[in-house]
């Protein structure tokens, strides 16, 4: 290679790096974006009977997010469902809940045919994505419409969209507790950038050959989307499970090569993450935990900053963030542009 | 070995086929119970604001069914939980709230709790157990408690213990249903030995090195449940998906020596199986259907009846169990006893 390709080559994984980099001040953006539409927001979420999530890939990740903060903070029954069944399976009449959409894209044709589908059965929509002129965002009006504003986005594997959608989505949530919100708001941000520029939070494990997710309670998101970050960036099938359901079985599967991440959100978490940890190891697996635990049981403890249940997951999911970078690199693969993948996933209409 | 030890040492897998044998009948007498029961249930059902179901393992692959259930036919909103973030660390009002605990054993710690907890802030609470003598039967009147009749379950997979818990649920949530609920019980079973009896049902996925379970709707549960048998028999690491959450990105990870095995139990399920069949394909792996489609672009399909979305888990899940047991065969496993495995899983309880 010529010291002039040398230098202008790009390095493997510098997209993602810098989109990790801006995540502090997106998310900031995010939730001066959403406090600002408080009022409405707050509004449909009073009046729901439940809430629906419509999610893929990280999109998906953060409605289990969601699930866990229009229980907690607005105590309204919610659940994720599969937009394709939604939109072309089901009939259900939806007079009552209240759809959220969450769409980095805004483009996937299944979230449009969902939302399309609830909005006609009845169901009001809050659309939540990082494209203000997409499909998506065009079907509501200005008031139902949050944006991520992240900024493009351009590693495949999802990181600024998915901490800015958190924050979106946690503006819906607490939409009706402003005191809430705005500490959330302050906060967040700073305390993200600290554990960005923390390098003890580093985890490795390039040596593993197959990995496991898991969390409890909010922190169930950040497992899912770790597993999603290792599948992107290694190509590799990562499960993810509840951290208590994982020991409730599934556990037996992990063995030596096996890395286990384990996130936690409150001390139950911590406590069954530590159990956890003792099983995997005990079958000769490497358990890394992610909480702000002092302590921990397992082979490598990242220690985040102590904070809110509803705040864990903006700072739990960086590590596992850049372990999916750095495990990448390892191997000689770009975390930047994994095989196979591009950035908007279409899944044909369903035939008859 | 001796003549006489050959003749009483019991052959691999012999309680697992069994006890997959048996389903029939015991999905009958499942039915049976709960029809018995439909009139109270009713009245919980129809007063609830919306349904919460607790289960872990094989019990939590039947509260996802139940979830679907319960959208469809009784148009209640339901989701999962886990137990134990119900019952340490969340607190939750639930006055309008019906919880649905189901747990084969009856006797596991986190249920328990959170079957407790949820009673002591307002929920109504229905129980889903194997064991009327259980701690968990003992927590609610007799027309609060509805039993699999599965019989004593020796094998650690569950077979019919999940077939037959299914039918609580489906009878719980069609409760207010009466026509519904009678065809289903009269047709379920019998279709269900049809599907044993056919040897055309069997899957080889012995030669693989790993797997990976999707579903879309009520297929999801068949997934879940298909992904958590072979975790069993195999002591592997198995992925499940919903269909359409595996199409979108983590369909990537599979690869040559992955086997792909794929439930739908409607048409826009078996469009998206198609779709999964086709991209798992062009990666390397090995690709099975099971739906009661004609056709299917998979390697491999397995036809079961056609039958309405809410019965084809009954059928879709066979296969799948059959397939657990014999790759544990192929591999001198014995399914009926996975190492490391046992039938009842103790969570400790959370410190603080």
């Amino acid at each position: 290679m010529s010291v002039t390709a040398a230098r202008v080559a790009p390095a493997p994984g510098h997209l993602m790096r810098r989109e990790m980099a801006e995540q502090p001040q997106r998310v900031a953006a995010a939730f001066a974006g959403v406090v600002a539409k408080a009022d409405g927001l707050g509004h449909l979420v009073g009046a729901a009977r439940h809430i629906l999530l419509l999610g893929r890939g990280s999109s998906r990740s953060a409605s289990t997010y969601a699930v866990e903060a229009f229980r907690s903070l607005a105590a309204t029954p919610a659940a994720t469902i599969s937009p394709a069944h939604l939109a072309w399976s089901i009939s259900t009449d939806l007079h009552g809940a209240l759809v959220v959409a969450v769409s980095q894209s805004g483009e996937s044709t299944e979230i449009l045919a969902a939302a399309r589908a609830a909005r006609s059965r009845g169901a009001d929509l809050v659309v939540v994505t990082n494209s203000p002129d997409s499909a998506l965002a065009q079907l509501v009006v200005d008031e139902h419409r949050v944006l991520f504003r992240a900024g493009q986005e351009l590693a495949v594997p999802a990181t600024k969209s998915f901490t800015t959608s958190l924050a979106c989505l946690l503006g819906i949530a607490a939409s009706t507790r402003p005191e809430l919100l705005a500490k959330a708001a302050t906060a967040v941000p700073e305390l993200m950038a600290r554990v960005l520029d923390d390098e003890s939070t580093r985890i490795d494990v390039s040596e593993a050959t197959d990995f496991v997710c898991a969390g409890e309670g909010f922190a169930q998101a950040v497992g899912e989307e770790g597993a999603i970050k290792l599948r992107e960036t290694l190509s590799l099938p990562v499960a993810s499970f509840e951290t208590s359901e994982f020991l409730h079985g599934s556990i037996n599967s992990v063995r030596r090569g096996t890395a286990v991440l384990l996130s936690s959100s409150d001390p139950v978490g911590e406590h069954l993450s530590d159990q956890a940890a003792v099983g995997a190891a005990h079958r000769g697996a490497r358990t890394v935990t992610v909480s702000s635990a002092h302590r921990s049981r397992a082979d490598h403890h990242v220690r985040i900053p102590a904070v809110p249940p509803h705040w864990a997951p903006f700072l739990g999911v960086l590590p596992l963030q850049r372990a999916a970078h750095d495990a990448a690199l390892v191997r000689g693969l770009d975390p930047d542009t994994p095989a196979g993948l591009t950035k908007v996933t279409r899944i044909d209409e369903a035939g008859g």
